[in-house]
């Protein structure tokens, strides 16, 4: 059938296919989406496909891939725009308005997929759940760098877990207003801790005197 | 083939229906539950079963309104036994807690019942965010009550999402101490905004930490 030669004559199929079931599975769920679903999206023949993927647990794993990668790009591209580790937290919360369409629409890709997953108690929940992971352990990384010590890790949870309510209710209430009033309640206490630990003004690393 | 003479003289299989489906719909998810698995929970034939609802929307419906009826019943009960309307908040934080094994396996009801139908467009998700309406009208009532007036809306979803964003990150994570330090965090607040309120607060400490 030469199916080998001509899908190694298309180097972007796999991408395209991982990409479409991202979209998918955030946006209907993963189990709604099927097989069918995906190849449909992508315009592939069941052949073309299954050259890719054999099962669907195949491309979660993928997407599972490409989302950590995708937060980890993210999270490096706050550290290096934001001054101060407090101005990198305001990056985090800053995304709930930045996302706000798609978050009143769908939820959280992270949570919603964690949530589905568990209750699943597919395989992949583990890997779903490190992206949660990697959000925190950044997060905690900003606070210690405001001084916070041995507090940082229930404050990356306290606001981890504020992200995600602020995402529950948007998504349920469809409710604009209600994200930017949340993420202005986060801000004032991203301020308060700042002020509290001393290291408000302390520059990153880069270009110290 | 009589099935109306058996069935009704059988009066409890409507309801033990709706409650299997209610802990399947939990557990596992709605898209994930089929007829099947309802019928084989509560051990019914097809006819019989059929005869009760004609379609796994029909039983969401019933689910739905059970939740409901729960809900208000739950509401109603924390009224009453609080009496103080700081008290009867602490009621809904302490929830968190009483629930604490469910949570960390299936998330909180509500709010992935919503989530998952907003993403599957489904038309019962207006049904099932006006559970969370439940709990944000009588949480307003209780800001309303210790005096904060046209801020009690806000502090209801507020409160609300706090307590959606715990039920995520426990599930996530399955941990418990995140949880008790979260309600204790709740508490907290809520003690400054009784505070605050210029109400007369009387707590009795029913629940201790």
């Amino acid at each position: 059938m030469g199916i080998m030669t001509k899908l190694t004559a298309e180097p972007g199929t796999r991408d395209r296919i991982v990409e479409a079931a991202d979209a998918l599975f955030y946006q209907q769920g993963f189990e709604k989406t099927s097989f069918a679903d995906i190849a449909d999206t992508v315009q592939l023949s069941r052949g073309n496909f299954y050259y890719h993927f054999k099962t669907k647990d195949d491309i979660l794993d993928a997407v599972i891939t490409l989302r950590a990668a995708r937060t980890q790009s993210m999270l490096d591209a706050w550290t290096q725009s934001a001054v101060t580790p407090a101005a990198s937290l305001r990056c985090f919360a800053e995304m709930l308005i930045q996302n706000r369409q798609e978050i009143q629409r769908y939820g959280c890709p992270v949570g919603t997929l964690c949530a589905e997953l568990t209750k699943l108690d597919h395989p992949a929940q583990g890997g779903a759940g490190m992206i949660f992971s990697q959000f925190r352990n950044w997060l905690r990384a900003q606070f210690e760098a405001m001084g916070h010590d041995r507090q940082s890790d229930a404050l990356a949870m306290h606001l981890l877990s504020r992200s995600q309510g602020i995402a529950a209710l948007a998504n349920a209430f469809h409710d604009e207003a209600f994200i930017r009033h949340e993420v202005d309640l986060i801000d004032a206490w991203l301020a308060s801790l700042a002020s509290t630990s001393g290291a408000v003004t302390r520059p990153r690393r880069k270009n110290s005197p």
